[in-house]
């Protein structure tokens, strides 16, 4: 199948893939690592200016990552308003913002599901704080992801921390205007060992339900017990209207953390899939497309470019899927004719096309060569002698 | 711990055990296997009385598994008021009614998922069929699990498949009467090996949401991911009252369906004490235990005694746990004296506890040995002669 | 990474991909499929002679899958000079015996691991007949895969089990002729569902190391414990010179048999391109490539053909990799840099490339329509009327 | 059954466990936790001293922990003579020396499989240096566990990192004298999160017999993939003279560093029922049974006897196995019965004769409640004031 085999196809692709955008986090361009080691690298950010800086250059690069998400309390600043200038000056916005209640000590045993009414007291404010930067920011999405969870059976009551984690989920989401919402995302484990109290899509969903319309489930690409058909939960969740972001990423083990699209493209190709099925692309879908990565031992800035790159080529491939030959085979029983019209999509090599669109749009076709030879990343570690950089704890 | 220590806690534990019951599974009697082979047991029952006669022999040596349930058309028979009869006579009644559209060539491709309409007008006729059976026999409940599913990407449209399922389950729903149940299974995987139709509690969650309040998810405890906390999904569905039933085996890989308790009894044990801390275990809370198992390699009726005991055993320990203590030390963020607490009941030997109380009720403190005593299983083996025994297959 | 901009290297993956030979599994051309049915399909083979007919059609439209693997006793004949002649006249050979030694009642807890010493007498003998088969076929491996192994804890010992094993493979091994090999497969789980007598591919190699040279690993690449980096194991007993032979297919959860390349493309590829570092690929590396799957649901032959083409593009992909400018990358320490050397090999539509070479054989460039066209499966349907299919029982 | 019914067996294991010795780490006793935060906690340990003083009040309450195991550099002292005698004067010894390569920036991406030469040789050089270290405390077992992997398919060359892994090992095995050995670690994941360099048994094994007898597998109980049967690596390292050494901790997913036994006390019986089966608790029988844990959220030294105990209980209930029952009813072929066998020592609560063997020993029953009782944990907290607590870092 070659583009010129496909011609109606392709050109709704290439309309499709010009209204795409995929959010970068703040965080990804800080320091990351393991529990063993955090490695530092050349003209790693100092503050939340310097990743927005940073997180500007990919969509540079690029051209549809203009959003950057920020996290609370590491991306604090005294301004939030000139925070947002800065964004706006870079040609970014500022987007989603993510709560961080698991790096006090009291939040040791839990935050929102925490025994003691006291914690809790704090994490429900913790939230609130972040509404208000929300306010300042211009965010529509106050995302919540808790550490919250269990190392020991027995340690807590698996239902009690349920009752009280809709409590405060609930004064949250009270205090939300009526253009916010609450996308409340789910993880399989860590950092506890032996329950988290928002392990999977159901408990995601039980409380959004509980909560309102404003309430939307986040998938993160990395959250699942091995095995798990994401796809399938992407469509159930579209289908429900309760998916509001995804967190993409890649995983061969646990939450690994790597550039989406590293692991498992075909993978990645296939969630594409049901987004396109459920025409759920498009900018007013409610779908936030976001990286959640973490570069331990690669540069930063082009482990973005890398991922925007992938998720680009998987939703090209998954645009040029011939949809009326794909119901038809379906329809008919054929199942290896239904999975062949899926995988000559997939075998596709749209690596041109979307060359082809960046020219297009005034862009370099290979945007990973264009960003070394900017020399930006010397220049960073050039300039950005002295403080700290910025990592997970700040 | 031992029992003179507890004197509270155990009489109520006594009390509790003595309403416990479980129910058995018709086909765990006849043969089973795998894919490789299925091995044929000497004696094995012929038909559904002969099923029905060996599992009153389970409940004859543990005196908990007074229900048998029922699989349709692997249990048909011309007259379900004389097959009730039958089991009344032997001590037992018919319990759950299990559908099973999966042995049709029709439906090769799914059943109430099926693309085709046709198919799916049969799929719903065939539950209806055995809400039939079910007026005769005097069942509560109807439990679907369904085989559909794709064994490719591409395969079929994962959210078209949801929104059949939909509705075929809401006609099905429909022709229930007020005391009647629609219990709905969900499984990870096999027989399909892409995707299935109802693959986790979320899915079978919202199906049952959407049709009301006679309609119940079934927990398969053989039928997750790897590492998924059981426990939590036991206390999540009983939060919101919607746990109908349990499919209890083992697993180590797949879904093994080995003897309840014989894999992981540890997490049995955090099963029933889920179960007691909803206080579930009650008869009028409308959950139904029930043994879902293969024996392929062990004779079948003292395979089931054996799981029934091994169901007793978790849940005996964990009406031994010391509930007072436990929850000061959760409340204290005490993680190893909470911990401990539960780890205590665990390790008491419940074994005594049960033996007296069989002796208590007449019956022998070793169900396995009197079972094994008492050569019935020599006097099928000889009876039995002549015909097919009962497999998967009918 | 266009063809033109890599000419050299694509000329070598032409030449190589001209040499690559897929060894086909007669079991897959009969019928299979769950413990919960097995669909049969019209035109199924009937005899090992229809099977090896079915199999010849797959080298007649791919032209790379010159052998077929026969499995005792399903595909037990009286004459097998008769059955090599009829493999020639259809342009084909006999390639690998596999042995099967769980479908007699006495192998219930095992063949050459089981307790009784009359049992493990059995499945000796049954080995060396295999190798007297192995003598007419001109069959150089006898491949060994035991479903031996244990569903409960305690059920048996299992270092004597190991003892027992290594005995009986040892007396097996004493018959080999000089050119034969013992390809001995591993297995995580299923049929038995506890542990398993090999496996992994340390306890096979560990059992061929004890043989001798004539003694190599066979890898399944469904039969892993999720999450498994099998390119690592491809890799590793490459450099000890222990991979024996592959059997491909594709899982998503367990053993799953399906379409080789259907689940994972990019693993496939991950393998390949191991294969190709080792120059493996090469007839006389004593690899030896098979397909091993179920067509559970899929037409058979169409599916083997897809296998094939699936594993040709996947060599086709590894052998475009830029290996010098990987291993610069490589020592560079240039992480991204590496895998996007990697990755552009991957992404790039190697089916051109595949249909230049078909035709340059004489072939269609496409395979599946090509076969479709024929109208063998209308013919087979037509006029393979009476007898009963060939299946995994026999 | 009751110790009473089992006089025989219940002597013996009286003494089998008498003599029973574990082994603990220096650094559970130092701060740990995940990449999202490491909690402290009060009296934690500021230096190898202080870590060794704590470990010393372990085996004062258990009698049965009298070795410390130090991991360098985090117990990089001056003079290793110097803090020997303070171990010996606080009643214990010092046992495996632990090397650790991942925490220099140089080592981001490998330690003796980098690259680079210069990164192998340091790496080789810092294994030599504990060698020096072993020397001077007397150790055996210098014990090597490599972070060394891959995050990106593509990033190295998986099979030059054996052979340079290969080298490296051989370097320092020359070094050994003649007592001392190396005992190799492997791990399925984590830091490395496409594949490690010794992902599996295999590998470390095939390492261990290309260096020579002094070279032995260690089995870390939280390092494999999901479903692994480790009892069988157990019994098959045993069989073949290899199994060196014991990290014991539980994990529900990945390597959650739990408290041994916590997650799945079924499980660590059954691994000591092959440690038993294989006569391989004794002192001389070459397996070194250590602790390797965190205690992110418990309190230390409470959570290291936790461990002790519970490694104690699994080993109490494992002698307690009726061996010649036990293979009778395995030689019968008795499925049920044989399992029956193994769970009836498993259900017997060992905590009655252990607390009998403890006070025959002059120690309190209840070590938990003793060292609660002691005041040492108050202590510490009062003079451990000033300075840095001890962790990953150092």
């Amino acid at each position: 199948m070659s583009p010129s085999q496909l011609p109606a196809t392709a050109t709704a692709a290439r309309e499709a893939l010009r209204t795409q955008t995929i959010e970068l986090p703040s965080w990804a361009f800080g320091n990351s690592g393991t529990r063993f080691k955090v490695f530092s690298q050349p003209g790693g950010p100092r503050d939340p200016y310097e990743k927005i800086a940073d997180a500007a250059q990919v969509h540079r690069y690029t051209g549809v990552a203009p959003r950057v998400s920020l996290h609370i309390p590491w991306d604090l600043v005294d301004d939030y308003g000139a925070l947002r200038r800065h964004a706006e000056d870079l040609g970014v916005s500022i987007g989603t913002v993510n709560s961080n209640t698991f790096q006090d000590d009291d939040y040791m045993l839990g935050s929102l599901c925490h025994p003691d009414p006291v914690v809790r007291r704090k994490a429900v404010d913790a939230h609130l704080r972040c509404l208000d930067v929300m306010g300042h920011t211009g965010s529509r999405d106050l995302k919540i992801w808790l550490a919250d969870g269990l190392n020991y059976p027995g340690q807590d009551d698996l239902r009690a921390r349920q009752d009280r984690l809709a409590e405060g989920l609930a004064e949250i989401y009270a205090a939300l205007e009526p253009h916010q919402r609450i996308v409340l995302e789910y993880k399989f484990f860590e950092p506890s060992f032996y329950s988290t109290d928002v392990p999977d899509w159901g408990t995601s969903l039980l409380h959004c339900m509980a909560l309102g319309d404003q309430a939307m489930v986040v998938l993160d690409t990395g959250h699942h017990a091995p095995g798990t058909n994401i796809e399938f939960i992407v469509a159930q969740l579209l289908r429900v209207g309760r998916l509001g972001a995804f967190d993409f990423n890649s995983r061969f083990y646990a939450d690994d953390d790597l550039i989406a699209g590293a692991a498992d493209p075909f993978q990645l190709f296939r969630i594409m899939h049901e987004i396109i099925s459920a025409d759920a692309l498009q900018p007013d879908s409610g779908v936030n497309f976001m990286l959640d990565q973490c570069h331990n031992i690669e540069p930063k800035i082009p482990g973005q470019i890398r991922s925007v790159m992938n998720v680009q080529e998987a939703t090209a491939k998954a645009l040029l899927v011939d949809r009326s030959a794909l119901r038809a085979a379906q329809e008919a029983g054929d199942v290896l004719g239904a999975h062949g019209v899926l995988m000559d999509a997939y075998n596709t090599d749209a690596r041109p096309l979307l060359a082809d669109l960046r020219t297009e749009q005034g862009l370099d076709p290979d945007p990973m060569r264009a960003y070394a030879a900017s020399g930006y990343a010397e220049r960073i570690a050039a300039e950005r002698v002295g403080g700290s950089q910025a990592g997970w704890g700040a």
